[in-house]
This record gives C-alpha cells, structure tokens and sequence, in this order.
C-alpha cells in the first residue's frame, strides 16, 4: 500500500511556517508500514491545486491533504477533490451543530462563509473536529482514498490520533505494530555496528535507527495477521535490544521523552533537585520544567552567569575561580556540591562550559564543558567537548546533563540496594 | 520569474526530519520577488525522481533541488538531472582538491565513493562547499535553470549565501530590496488593520505581515533598476510604520532577535539583570544567554518553582505566598524587588504563572501569569492570560517579558532624560 501527502498552504509556499504536519504524517505512516514516496506543498490555486491531486490519485492507493479547508473562497481543497472524484457537495448536519456550537463557545460572530465549512462529500465519511471548525473527509473510490485532513497543527493531529490512525490500520490487509526503544548515551554509528547483525538478519520485525540530538531510537516493527501475533514477533527483538544496551535505555515508551524519564526517576525515590547552570543559562532546567508535575522533584534553578553569582549563590570558592578558572572540573564539583547544599535537595546537576562564539583558548576551547552530579553529598564530575554553534553546543550540553544526571542517579540507587542488603 | 523546490531524501520521506531546508529556501525566494508555485519530496529513487525532476523542468524557470549528493550509490540527484538537461559528467579539478583538503584536515580516510563528488555536468557553474564534500551546482539551459545544493543545512545554508543569493538576484532583470520593521507588543490583526490603507495603497514597494510568537514582522519589498532606486522607494514607507508603531518596533535589522534588542539596550545604558521565573522554568534566561556577549548583562537566573525557594533566593515575604498565593500581583513584584536586591542588579524581571495542564481554579485559570519588571528599586506589574497547551503558555510567557523588559527600560530613560534636562 503506497501513500502520499499533499499540504496546501501558501504560508508554507513561502516560507512563513515550517511545514511540520508533513514530518507528522510521514512518520505516522511510516510506522504503519505505508510507503510515501512523494510530498507535496501548493498554495490555494485551483489549476494548480487539481494538478498535484490528479498526480497523485493516479499513482499512490492513499492520498492524504492538510489544508485549504476553511471558510474563505481561497479555501478549495474540498471542492477541488469533490470534483476529481466526482462527488456533489451536501450539508453534514452534525458538523453544521458542531460548528454554530463552536462559534456560540467563544462568543464569536457565525458568517455566511462558515455555512462552507459543513459541507462535505456525498457518501465520505466526516471527521468531526473537536478543536476547530473545519471537519476531516475520507472519500473512498475503488482504485484510491483521499482523506482531508485541516491545516492547523492543533486540529489535524487530535484528528489523525482519533479518527486517521484506525482508518490506515484496517486499509492493510496486514497488521502492524511497532516498538521504540529511547536510547541515551551512545551515539548512532555506535548502536547501529552494535545491533548490525541484528538489523541485517531480521526482515520481520524490521530494525530502524533514529538520531535525535543526544538520543537514539531504536524502532522495531512488526507484521502479523493480529496484535498478539506482532507482539510476539517484537518481544524477543526487544529484550534482545535491552541485553545490548542495558541502562542506557530510558524508556520503550514513544511518548516518555529523556526528561520525563529522569523525572518520574527522581519522584519513585522521593528526591529533590536543583540545577547549576552556567553555559545553558537555564536550558536544562527550562525542560525539565515542560514536564507536567515537575514541581514535585525540582525545587529550584540557578542560572550563575557570573563568577560572583557563582560564589553567592552556590558558594563556589573564590580560589577556585582564581586558580581553575569557571570553565574546570572544581569549579562543576563545588557548583554541584553548593547547589545541593544551599538550596537543601538531595541532588544538584551543574553545568559551567564554553559556548562561543568568543571566550575560547587553545587550553580551554569553545565546546569544553564540564557536568558535575551531587548525590546525598557525593560528586561526580565529567568533561565533555561539544561542536557546533553556540545553540547546538548549549543544546548537546544540555542532553548530556539528562544523561549523566540518569546514569548518577541509577548508580546510586543500586549502590544504596547493595548497602541494605549487607 | 517561477521558481521551484525539490527535497531529496529518504529521511524526509519517513518523517525523521522536518523539512526546515525547504521553509529556508521558499523565505529566501519570496524574499528576492521569485514566485514557488510547488515544493516536492521525493526519496533516492532513480525513477520517481527523474518523473518530478521532468515536471518540473517543465513548468518552472528555476528548479533548485536539495539533497541527493552524497557519496554513496544511493546518492542520484547529480546523475539524473544531468542526463535530464543530456549532460556528461566530468570531474572538476578543484572540487576534488577540496575534498582531499576536507579529509586530510578530519584525518578521515579517503574512498574510491569520494570522487564522485567531485564530478560535475559539463558546462555547469560549481559552487564549492566550505562546510563538507558535496560541491553545489547549477546547470542553465535556454529555457531552465537548475541549482543543486547539499543536504545538510549547515551546509546548505552558507552555500545559498555566498552564491545562491546574487544568482538568482542577477537572473531577474529588476533590482529587489526588502527591509524588515520588527514589532512587539502588537497583533498581528492589529498591526495589519493599522498599516491596512498603506498595504493596500502601495503596488511599490509591497508590505506584508508575518505573525511570530508576540511579534509581528512588517516586510517592505521594493523593485527597481538598481539598490539606490529601492532604498528610495522603501525609505518613506518604513519611515510612516515607524511613525505609527514607535517604540514597539525594536530593530529593522533582519539579523536581530527580541532578546539581542534588550540585551543591546541594557548594554549601551550599562545595566545589569536578574531573572526571576517560575512557570517558564529559565526559557527567558536560556533565551537571553543565546545571545553571544550576554555576560556583560546578565549576571544570573533564578528559577524560584518552590514557594521555599521563592523566599530563599527572592525574599518573597511567607505572609504574601499565604495571602496571595505564588500566582499573584504581589508575588510577582516582591520576586523583581527581591531578585534585584539579592542579586545586586539594576534591573529584575519577574514571572509567576500557571502552565498547566493542572493547577487552574475558576479564580486563576491556566495560562494566568503576573510578570513584573522593576528597576533602580522601582517595580511596575502586570496581568496576562495566555491561551494553549503548556509548551505554549510558557513561551508566550517568555516572549511578554521580554516585551514588557524593553518597554519598562525604555520608559525608565525617559523618565531619566526628563529629571536630567530638569
């Protein structure tokens, strides 16, 4: 089964906005085993619009459009699709409720032109939009589909995880299930030698790698005749993976981001935390935050640019600074020690490194960063050497604080089993 | 002139990346007055590539393609759009050269694979590639020209700068020049209904509005026989905006941020700063130390997320967090005043908010925030509620203290001027 995608949106055309629905949709149904080979993007032009549509309804089995479905006369993605497949436009009454009810919500003015909006197909099925106003559409022909979905990221992704998701998974005569395993601390060239004979030996489940910045996943995918059948298949695969990697692996859960993970970590041991930034000024502590419920763990954030901000509000010494320098394993160790201390948690992560552009020597490069963990009084410190510019090298930083911070945290807690079992 | 973009490669295709190359490259265009009908996607396959490529050439006066030029077999972008325009390929002298020098500086090894990139179609113009191995290239024929750049933005980007740019500026028989006006603290509705009459009055130079989170950009595009015709033409126009926004336009410098504005600002008046944040979590302090030589202002963040630590490191009094609550008027101020004391700096600005999911009331829904700003001991505050998920919120958040941080500065020198002139 072969699917494409078609975005309409002149915004995109120029650039205005990054066309992140294409990335969503491709790697939905990646994950469900349909091959995309095309994308496309045009603006709100009929002619041009029913020639990308003609396109591509002749050669893919699936073709699936965002945007173009509001109530403007430039909005024609519905009416240029109706036509292509031959079908009148009539009023869904349901989506005509839902649309007056949206408008009465907000207090906001119902227009003519909105009475546009509930109109679909005859003989599609709709797909009513919680979040907007403009309904999905999955018309069904014998040779293709096409399924229209609203431009805004907010209403076609509830859309696509309600309604699409299912739709795609019944179309394939096959079922298909797929596993992640999240990966930190190892770079992508080396997971992918290490699982080599594993991704070049298997055809089903399929083995796929995914670099993210300080991360790999780790996709495993499966077909099977039914859910139980594809779990089956992926199991062994997976422990097999979690053999290999161990530790390193934070989660196999695709919605648990590296973050959550060291949260949700910290929270099962009842710990507190604070953060010592230098070089990310407030990055690391910043995600950490975007983690509903963090307020249980972290406690508090200290940004300490300056050296005096370091010594006041870390009591970093002031022949530390002289002697080593911000940028030094000391002064990470007492940033860490201090934070712990004075801010009264059991854990401080603290970060102090050079992003550049300017601030470099031959000693002390641009990249050098120095990460420091204190558990329950105890230090670990690590130096790093980061490239980039000056937002990737705070970013990778940053990434590599979450790593170092899980991996602490992990040591410790089985060094902590150990004593109580002696 | 028509212009259109083709994106090469499997990554795009499966969704792993998100395609920022072709939002970059369509703003760039837009910007030099070239329309882009269509953008397409399409992975390495021989087949499906040369069909696109052939659509393309037809249609459009200038198809730039990106990706597709990497060493491997795999790599068809060169090979199938020479044999489109019935180019040989040859190898060119200096691009193989350069690749030897780019191994030679990494002490990579060299392999047979790497000479293919320095083949190029016959009769081509060669754009050498500082930043990796794959050479740019453009082909001309009478009717089409096509342009082939490196998939890696850090590649691609600089390449678009140094040659791409002035190509295509010269392949337009007019002159093109835009100039940016930069707005905070406005919508975007209400910026285009206050420029409505000039948008629609002016033919030449155009106006056009490009919505950001809390900023507006006003673009101002001139056509002319040379760039001293359009600094004419652009100069009154950007001279009435600036009369209508005032002191909300922060730069008409493209290259400037919001955050290197005020950083700027404070520099030039020699002040220093403390944040004080709770919901953003350090979003405004990692945001301000993006900008290279933030030092000289910024002397520390501090995420006080704990009511302990709000009276720890801000001197928030215990009775304001019982009777108002964290989320408040009055916690908000008392964090500026105490941010700036404890921290010694001229300035502090402050935020407290709820960024949900949970933690609103019917009193105080998510998205409330309080942001205060106070300088030389003086604090002024202000109410916000901003709307959407929390990721949102606290940008949002981050984007009004910016806004609000420039506006009070601003007014605090006025304040100054007037009490010196007295």
């Amino acid at each position: 089964m072969t699917a494409e995608i078609i975005c309409v949106g002149t915004e995109i055309l120029l650039g205005n906005i990054v066309n992140t629905n294409a990335a969503f949709m491709a790697e939905k149904l990646a994950r469900l085993g349909i091959s995309c080979y095309y994308q496309s993007v045009v603006g709100d032009n009929e002619g041009r619009l029913k020639e990308i549509a003609l396109a591509a309804i002749k050669r893919s089995d699936i073709v699936i459009f965002s945007g173009g479905l509001g109530p403007t006369e430039d909005d024609l993605t519905k009416e240029t699709v109706s036509e292509a497949f031959g079908r009148k436009l009539i009023e869904d009454e349901k989506a005509w409720k839902q649309i007056v009810k949206f408008f009465e919500k907000r207090k906001l003015k119902l227009t003519e032109n909105n009475r546009k909006q509930a109109l679909v197909p005859e003989g599609s099925v709709v797909l009513y939009n919680k979040n907007g106003t403009a309904p999905g559409i999955i018309i069904e022909s014998d040779s293709t589909k096409a399924i229209l979905l609203p431009g805004p990221p907010g209403e076609l992704i509830p859309m696509w995880e309600t309604y699409v998701d299912e739709y795609l998974m019944k179309q394939s005569a096959e079922f298909l299930l797929s596993e992640t395993v999240k990966i930190c601390g190892a770079g992508e060239s080396m997971v992918e030698t290490d699982l080599k004979d594993l991704i070049d030996g298997q055809a089903n489940p399929t083995i796929a790698t995914y670099a993210k910045v300080g991360e790999v996943h780790v996709r495993v995918t499966a077909k099977g005749s039914d859910e139980k059948e594809c779990r089956k298949l992926i199991k062994p695969v997976v422990k097999e993976i979690k053999q290999r990697f161990g530790a390193k692996i934070f989660t196999t859960d695709e919605n648990v981001t590296l973050e959550m993970s060291v949260i949700q970590l910290m929270m099962e041991n009842k710990m507190t935390l604070t953060t010592a930034e230098s070089l990310t000024g407030g990055m690391l502590c910043s995600r950490l935050v975007n983690v509903p419920g963090a307020s249980n763990v972290l406690k508090q954030g200290l940004v300490t640019y300056s050296n005096k901000s370091k010594r006041k509000y870390l009591g970093v010494k002031r022949g530390t600074l002289d002697k080593h320098g911000a940028v030094s394993e000391q002064t990470a160790k007492e940033m860490a020690k201090g934070g712990a201390a004075q801010g009264k948690t059991d854990v401080c992560v603290s970060l102090t490194g050079i992003a550049g552009p300017g601030g470099g020597s031959e000693d002390k490069p641009v990249g050098l960063t120095y990460i420091a963990v204190c558990i329950d009084g105890k230090v670990k410190v690590r130096e790093y050497l980061f490239e980039g510019e000056r937002a990737k090298i705070r970013e990778s930083a940053t990434v590599a604080a979450l790593t170092m911070l899980r991996s602490c945290l992990l040591e410790s807690m089985t060094e902590k089993t150990f004593s109580t079992e002696k």
